[in-house]
């Protein structure tokens, strides 16, 4: 059995400005070190299978950036005209592969800007939900919950159905969406729940057929795209099936409405999907010095605590008696923030976008 | 009576780092808005006499930014060929007038870097302490100290020895130099002392007579000075007498020595030698906005309180949750320091300076 990897890399979130932009999305950052993260996802499932094998889907918008990190390697580069969420890009890479005649092997499906801490467990999960795949079913990973984030899908967990090398495999009851904070504490506190990784793993078969079922009408589109795709013509066919295409995510389109049955598998492997300055320096504090500062280029801190400075710009950084803060350095923007408030960049953003000052969004 | 100013502009401070670097110290900079601080002690005078009997004492190594201040007006440009402190600077200036013969009419020594606030009172009080020069007084001007301030020096008052328009002028006992905490706070306690706020008023006959008695080598250069002012070879002169000049201040040189009496006029017209960030974001808190924040150029601030932001970078500059801190941001180094932090700015310098990065300085 192969799998083939789908790394979705469409992404454009806001929640690393300054150093994210919207020509430059946190997957292509590299804001662990010296790799971006699109470049992390490539290399940890690499020794799954081969590189031919992997598929990265990715915004036309990111073309250039997408091609230089290819390379000179085969991955499969498959580049949506504009994002219209997960359903869709899923789908694509659907279709693609059953052109190619993969039709019962299965594709898991990737964010390309997470973290994962133990990479060999990681893969030795994913190869088990593969094998699940390939008999037929849809396949999850849950995280168990470490606090009530509101800002994650949850997954309501059933009886045990298997269990597999000492891995309980649990039906899902149900898919949740982004909880109220009341609700995220009860379902934290239930021990019934996990966070949703958005990580999937199932046959094209399987998930064209749900896509019929519950999204016809992205699935007309899909069928267009596969007779297109390597065609002459194929930018103007994703294009018009794009247009028509709606806004919608895997989750919210088939999961949450699907009778097949959904497994979920326990990502016990150190999963983040990072999603603040705050929540990077968490996974970065190994590096950190006596005092807790995690300093990425230029710095010099003093009597200074509990600080992460990230400095991409050719310019010294200073600090002088700080605590608790977020100092990010770019050649055009500079962002001083508590780190416990790092969410609230969304704030800044909005704010740039009234001031018409889109050049450094 | 005509009063000569007498600007003291070769200051080459670290603390308003990095808006002020070696080759741009504080008085070439307009922290306090569109002027810079020596333009402003310029301004400040200007009513009090005629601009060709301005006389403003750099060094050689900001020639061109003294040139483009004096711009068309016919201020004196006296260019000392390296710091020497206070008393080389006052003498250069004492033997320029006397050449010119003017003996007998007082000079004004101010630092061009200090914050007036009531400039029509800072007026009347150094016309006042001209007409006691004219008599041959040696009149200084004190502050009513509001803090126990180590950075200063202090002046002990004598007995009350006139009254003239309402002013009490008092002899001065004592000159002291900067006190440790316990003696500063002693000496605000007592009602005795005040600040030396660095201003002096005295005939160049006076001040000369005592720089002959109390620094007979200083003087025997500033004869030579004398001698070739407006020469061909002034340059080489200032350059020769100036390698033999010890580095001494007026007030350790003549003032705390002397018998000839010394009298002191209160400074109630709103002082400050403006010594840090702090000191300045506290002058300049009548623009601060609801949340107490002060910002220079691009910025914005979103539940942040109390805080200056400095930014003469073409780039913009976001803050979030942030609370007492000073933002400075240049085109080649930031800093991010603790307000109540802002004089530890010289340990910045100093690791700087060991990392060998003097670019930055």
């Amino acid at each position: 059995m192969e799998i083939y990897p789908v790394i979705m890399a469409g992404g454009s979130g806001t929640r690393f400005w300054p150093a994210s932009r919207t020509h430059l999305p946190k997957q292509f950052l590299n804001i662990f070190g010296s790799k971006t993260m699109i470049e992390q996802t490539i290399e940890r499932v690499t020794p799954l299978t081969g590189e031919e094998k992997i598929i990265i889907v990715g915004n036309v918008v990111h073309h250039e950036l997408l091609e230089k990190i290819r390379g000179p390697k085969r991955y499969v580069l498959l580049e949506e005209p504009f994002g219209r969420n997960t359903a869709p890009c899923i789908g694509l890479a659907a279709v693609y592969l059953r052109k190619r005649g993969v039709i019962s092997e299965p594709l898991a499906v990737l964010p390309a800007d997470h973290f994962i801490a133990d990479e060999k467990r990681f893969l030795g999960i994913l190869s088990m939900a593969g094998r699940l795949a390939a008999e037929g079913s849809i396949v999850t990973i849950g995280i168990v919950p470490s606090r009530p984030e509101t800002g994650y899908g949850y997954l309501k967990k059933g009886a045990v159905r298997y269990q597999k090398e000492g891995v309980d495999i649990c039906e899902i009851k149900r898919f949740v969406e982004k909880p109220g904070g009341d609700e995220a504490l009860a379902y934290v506190k239930s021990g019934d729940y996990l966070w949703n990784s958005g990580i999937f793993v199932m046959t094209p078969e399987t998930i064209l057929k749900e896509i019929q079922v519950h999204l016809p009408e992205v699935y007309e589109g899909l069928l267009e795209i596969e007779q297109g795709l390597g065609e002459k013509n194929e930018r103007e066919i994703l294009r018009s099936a794009y247009e028509n295409f709606p806004s919608i995510s895997i989750d919210y389109g088939i999961m949450e409405k699907t009778d097949h049955p959904i497994l979920v598998l326990p990502g016990d492997f150190g999963w983040s999907d990072v999603g603040s300055w705050g929540s990077l320096y968490g996974l970065r504090k190994t590096e950190a010095d006596d005092h807790g500062n995690v300093v990425q280029g230029e710095g010099m801190l003093f009597e200074t605590d509990s600080c992460f400075v990230f400095n991409v710009a050719s310019k010294m950084v200073a600090g002088v008696g700080l605590k608790g803060l977020v100092i990010v350095n770019t050649d055009d923007a500079l962002l001083v923030a508590d780190m416990k408030r790092s969410q609230d960049i969304k704030n800044v953003i909005e704010a740039l976008r009234q001031k018409g000052l889109d050049t450094v969004l």
